[in-house]
């Protein structure tokens, strides 16, 4: 894929930014390439889950494993595609912070993808990573690969 | 393990009730045994990932998925315990509406203990269901099972 | 489905006993209905991953859980599917013997489906269960259930 | 870990060689460092799945990576530990051949540990691709990282 086919990472923003859940995630683009993406998330008093040890309840690392896995596969698909099924490893407590998640493509399919994502807390260590299989069969891929 | 060991619905709930963002996803146990629970969540308008279509984000699924299997533990555990990984399969969009998921431990060990659990909209029909494996070896288990 | 349609149990062992990791697993179909297959496996002496303690390898079961689990779906399909992905859970050590895994459909999909499979030792113990994802959507399903 | 600590190849290959199940595989490791190993696995008529097509069964690739992840472990480990669970995604049909499969350590704990594998066939494309969740709270690890 030629990177003139790349949407901007502003065009990759608004579509993200639609989804109600991810404005209240507090979703930002931070990178963008035909076969990854960086998402910033915005911590909130409400991810917490220990209100002692306050730190961010592992659904929240489990919906952004989900989501930025999928919109790795924006440049292919032009958009999020249904998630089959994902799974995620949990590494370490994430305390209170922004987290930043990269998503990667590691198999793009004609009637299913494999993607990864990986979770890092505001000091750069990861806490979560897993990966999704998206159904990319619906989809007239931009780039049949 | 008798039923007389067992902490009453309101004590389980109040424990959940603790978590932030328990309280965000307007958790409320329904049924509660020594090895299964039932968890109702409040549909919020903040759950949607598609703003036309409406259906609940695939995450906030996952987040159901995770915490539900981990609280079937309660029992056991006397509390949630940390969650070392969890996968969920979707099985259909979740329209608007408040979602029943039921959990149940499938293998309790001394170590780490594995719990399924199953989502279900307000329909009764199941659009996720998943599993987790939890870390059960810091505990002083209440039934050495 | 009536039972009419089902194929018979001679029917489905011909079909599982073509594959030559079949024949080497030893197959021999249990029992079999709509939705649900159970397999004994005999066990053999290449299963063994620890010469001292003589357990059967987790890959071993992981085959068993991936397979069972396919054919689950055999009434529906009529032979075993490409999967897509599949977990295992394991639960305990399992010993020298024969093996019965259960394997019965989660959720059947136009597109894909989820089965689920249980191994259990000669004892009766459960020693390993875990899910499949399958690709049903290349087939003319013969019941559109 | 410097690399004076590091087993050599023919250490980690005399003990991967006792595994009965290992030797059926026919492994052989050809790379071996602190956090990864790559190991060859022979072909052979057994494997087959479909006796037309010829291409090897999903659980002998499913038993691949959940060794070879664990294998990962052995510099730390000083041997392949207990899998709590596994996963894996099959990307295309193994075809008739020796496989090729690297894994890596994605974080090492010190109660469980995250490792990936993947499976190459003999032309070097990506056949399937996965990970496991490994048992590390009984060692003493040689490295506390």
């Amino acid at each position: 894929m030629s990177d003139a086919a790349l949407p901007s990472i502003e065009q990759v923003q608004a579509l993200i930014g639609r989804a109600p859940f991810h404005q209240w995630l507090g979703l930002e683009v931070v990178r963008f390439s035909a076969d990854e993406i960086e998402v910033k998330a915005k911590w909130r008093e409400e991810w917490i889950v220990n209100p002692e040890r306050r730190y961010t309840h592992g659904g929240v690392l489990a919906a952004l494993v989900d989501l930025v896995a999928d919109w790795a596969l924006t440049a292919r698909c032009g958009c999020a595609v249904p998630t089959i099924d994902m799974r995620v490893d949990y590494h370490r407590a994430a305390m209170p912070g922004d987290l930043v998640t990269k998503g990667k493509v590691v198999k793009f399919g004609s009637q299913f993808s494999v993607c990864e994502a990986q979770v890092f807390d505001h000091e750069g260590q990861l806490v979560a990573s897993g990966r999704g299989t998206y159904f990319t069969g619906a989809m007239a891929p931009r780039s049949p690969a």
